[in-house]
């Protein structure tokens, strides 16, 4: 019997799916720093805006792209966060998340064959998606040592003529680096004089602890940019599956006509959850950033006095935690983490090739479970430290 | 700027979508016979259902393929349905309603530049899934002469050793044939003897007024089929987009890693919904079969009172009328109906080539709207008939 294609068979799972299966198979209690499942509850008054919707015969097809009512609501709350930016309905596609609305991007201006820049440390899906388009992934590294900013001059040594699409992602998972406007404009000067698409994925964009989000797209001023965004991390609201793009309104008009193909639309009960997420109280967001920020603040002054490497996250609810010198491969440590501190995280190697000296920790679980997690975390690099035939972990880079 | 990949910007958009335009845009009162959107709101206990697990925390993210218990119970339905499938959760695969699944299965099997036989007469996504694979629609017609059954002799003259994917579709959009277990063997024989995969769509499978629904994987012995379905027609659940997928576990485990890349996986909250129809009272799915089949009656009834020539639909809800000597293709004749009887139904063309002289009529609608439907398209295609240069249209393939 024919078989599936090759590049499917051969693509890796992610390796936070890996450690999950590993995490719920065994016995005991686990502190689950492994994903990036937000804590909190959907607010209720957004589940109930859902629930009324779906009783008043909202659960029939939408238009492909999504309820202009809804995608009206989005391109009000876009235009209020960030003026310079002023969509209206048509400039929105609402999809199944973020990664579907990367999905469509990825499938739509990636010819076969051809290239797609990712950040390396970057988030798995943007490798998948570029196997699954018969593309190859191109890794633009982001060096530790530079704060996981992109060097320009070393994208410029990468790109190759058939580079069609560059990956963008701030606040970045998993490294927590918020990019700031001199980043930025860099990046979309190097995509000029290469001609690229641009996608920039913004979906941690309202969790930012340390200065502020910067829109890529409003620094565009060639239409070159599409903007992926989800009510996942926002609102806690990761079941639902609701996210969305932002481009120009050929582009999206393009891009509904592949969705319609795939997906027909997203969920309707979903996108009026998503309509009372924008237009109804706010104040569950901050409360949430703001529990994010004690979790990430007790995180890094756990790790800075356990001796730990990393980067303070400025954005996201990451931190990347250097393991090298402790003899340990990212797949290695995490599984003999878990199995000594029952403490579960994401192996470095699967967020890139630059990650295999990196664990990713997830802080936006509960304070205690962040508390417990971590302590574990440095209680077990210690352990390794003090091993005699392995070079220490040193703290140096998570200052200022 | 880098253009989007050619093939989709030359994608076609669906017809019955470019019909909807237009109705959408017409200020007075449209009897709308063009889409599938059942009638009947989704059944209360199902909704309320869903909002109380929102409520008891399903609005995280779920495994890729879906929630065991939703898988278990899906499997435990289908086993009850039909005795000959005995699946467990470990075959199943949730999706975003059955075009999802559709879509995985062509973007895994069909190889780029490769081939996917597909109905002429056939639902228009598995062309636009053809052309987003990069693949080839290779379309076997089906003839009204035959009452829209294959004709195997037609498939081997067409069959190439590029053809990697066959799609059959029973009860079928947009012809309501329910092909009978000779027609299914026969589907079989020559996917074994052209080593092709076959995706069999069955997301009718409840849908069916005469003769009763086989499902095509109860006779498959080499594990070749995977069938695709979806609560959307069952349950009138469209927009809730769910469906699944049942293939063997170790396809079901390559096509979840697609679909972690693509959506990574569908909404928990549609899952819960899902969940509740599939263990629930089935007495709404009595109830909405019985009143489809009270439409399709009188549908048949007026058409063939009215000459019209069509093969009355055994399952599925749509009618497939031949406008053959009208003088119009079926663009032109949706167009003419809108305007003259503000009747929209789907132009035929939509659903291949063959598909020029016919016109699609839903009647899942309320039975005022088909009885009002109907008798517009009666009395348009007797005032084409009446017009001197037209040859009339005949009523001659009705019975039986």
């Amino acid at each position: 019997m024919k078989p599936m294609n090759e590049r499917l068979v051969h693509m890796p799972r992610s390796g936070i799916r890996e450690i999950m299966d590993v995490v719920e198979a065994m016995s005991a209690d686990v502190t689950r720093l492994e994903v990036g499942q937000p804590h909190f509850p959907t607010p209720d008054h957004i589940t109930r805006a859902a629930f009324d919707a779906a009783q008043n015969g909202f659960t029939r097809y939408t238009p492909n792209h999504g309820l202009a009512e809804v995608r009206a609501s989005i391109a009000t709350k876009i235009s209020h966060d960030y003026p310079a930016l002023e969509p209206t309905a048509d400039n929105l596609v609402l999809t199944v998340g973020g990664v579907y609305a990367l999905a469509l991007v990825v499938i739509a201006f990636v010819r076969p064959g051809h290239r797609i820049m990712i950040p390396d440390p970057g988030w798995p899906n943007y490798t998948l998606q570029a196997i699954t388009a018969n593309a190859t992934p191109l890794y633009y590294p982001l060096h530790q040592e530079n704060r996981f900013r992109p060097d320009i001059a070393e994208l410029e040594r990468l790109v190759t003529s058939d580079t069609d699409l560059l990956v963008v992602n701030s606040p970045s998972n998993p490294t927590g680096t918020v990019l700031n406007v001199d980043d930025l404009e860099a990046l979309l000067r190097f995509a000029h004089d290469h001609d690229l698409r641009v996608v920039s994925d913004e979906v941690y964009d309202k969790v930012v602890y340390e200065g502020e989000h910067v829109p890529l797209a409003s620094l565009d001023t060639e239409g070159r940019v599409i903007t992926v965004n989800s009510f996942s991390k926002t609102y806690s609201m990761t079941g639902w599956r609701l996210g969305y793009l932002l481009a120009d309104p050929r582009t999206c008009q393009e891009l509904t006509k592949l969705s319609e193909a795939l997906i027909s639309c997203p969920s309707s009960v979903s996108q009026k959850a998503a309509e009372a997420a924008i237009t109804g109280p706010q104040d569950s967001v901050a409360d949430m950033v703001d529990y994010y920020r004690g979790n990430r603040d007790l995180a890094v002054r756990t790790l800075a006095d356990g001796g730990a490497r990393f980067v303070t996250p400025h954005g996201s609810f990451y931190v990347f935690i250097d393991i090298d010198g402790t003899g340990l491969d990212s797949s290695r440590f995490a599984r003999a983490l878990l199995e000594a501190e029952r403490v579960a995280v994401a192996p470095g190697r699967t967020f890139g090739p630059s990650g295999s000296s990196f664990i990713r920790a997830s802080f936006c679980t509960s304070r205690h479970e962040v508390e417990r997690g971590v302590a574990g975390i440095v209680r077990f690099l210690t352990s390794l430290r003090s091993h005699p035939d392995r070079r220490p972990a040193r703290g140096v880079d998570h200052r200022s």
